[in-house]
């Protein structure tokens, strides 16, 4: 249930594409209680102009390469289980397409389990 | 109040995209309390390296029809309320444009009253 | 740490879509304990048919240069503190670039501050 949101620059590759999504996917498979095949991931590429992140903020060196990735999902995990998953996306992005840890932001939008249909009209988690 | 985003694959007609729109609101009209003209609704269309859901997760078996709708709204309403909500977008989605009852995936992110401002810098809803 | 979306119809200038980041950055900075430097703002351009917003709700006459913004942030903030944030936007915006007051609408997504990570796999606020 997690619905993905993935900004960046336009102009990747289809494949540095693919292992962002690949690699959001099996950190939440493996740090948030994620199930096999909950995977509902969506990107929107920027152009220059659209997309305006501070390259210092905290102290952290972001590049043109900076990913922002929005998460929504149930309010069901703990801080350690955050914690652990924002590690593991950075560890496995950095692994393919080969990102810099400082390039790396995520942000949780948590809801309640009876606030997502999967199809068919039915509130299947509530 | 409510703000709806909606991506799919790009490439449907003007009226299809028409159809969608008209049968989220209607849907929001008749189930979820929202005035007439409370009409705030984003459309996102998506390459296919941009779009990447399961077709197959909790058995149901999504196309690449599938639309993804995402609606801030206030946290207000009651299970049967959302329940019922799911059930018209897929009705009216289904009457037109004619989307499966599979293709339709939904999540409320539920905001406070006083997290709005229509225009004018006012928290017209505090 | 807000993160912030701004949606727009396609087409204006560079210079315009400067002016709205550049005034929603600074209306937080002023009326929402944002530190210096935390900017992360993403534009969506939409078409037409993308972009399906009423143009009278609640009385508020809005034109095709509405602007949507949506602002994903922490849930500390006082509701007169929400109220400052919506009026400074709308001054900042009017000012420069030039829009009407009634063109501007916000939503805030309140989320909780271990919710976010700057870079580095690390829940700086946590």
């Amino acid at each position: 249930m997690p619905l993905v949101r993935i900004s960046l620059r336009r102009g990747k590759s289809a494949a540095h594409l693919a292992a962002l999504r690949n690699g959001i996917y099996a950190a939440m498979r493996d740090t948030f209680d994620v199930p096999e095949r909950d995977r509902f991931i969506l990107i929107h590429q920027h152009e220059a102009e659209e997309f305006d992140c501070d390259p210092d903020y905290l102290g952290i060196a972001r590049s043109s390469d900076l990913v922002i990735v929005q998460i929504a999902c149930n309010d069901t995990r703990t801080l350690e289980q955050k914690q652990a998953l924002y590690q593991r996306v950075v560890e496995n992005l950095a692994a393919d397409p080969g990102l810099r840890p400082e390039d790396v932001f995520i942000n949780l939008l948590e809801t309640a389990k009876q606030n997502w249909s999967f199809g068919n009209g039915i509130a299947q988690y509530a």
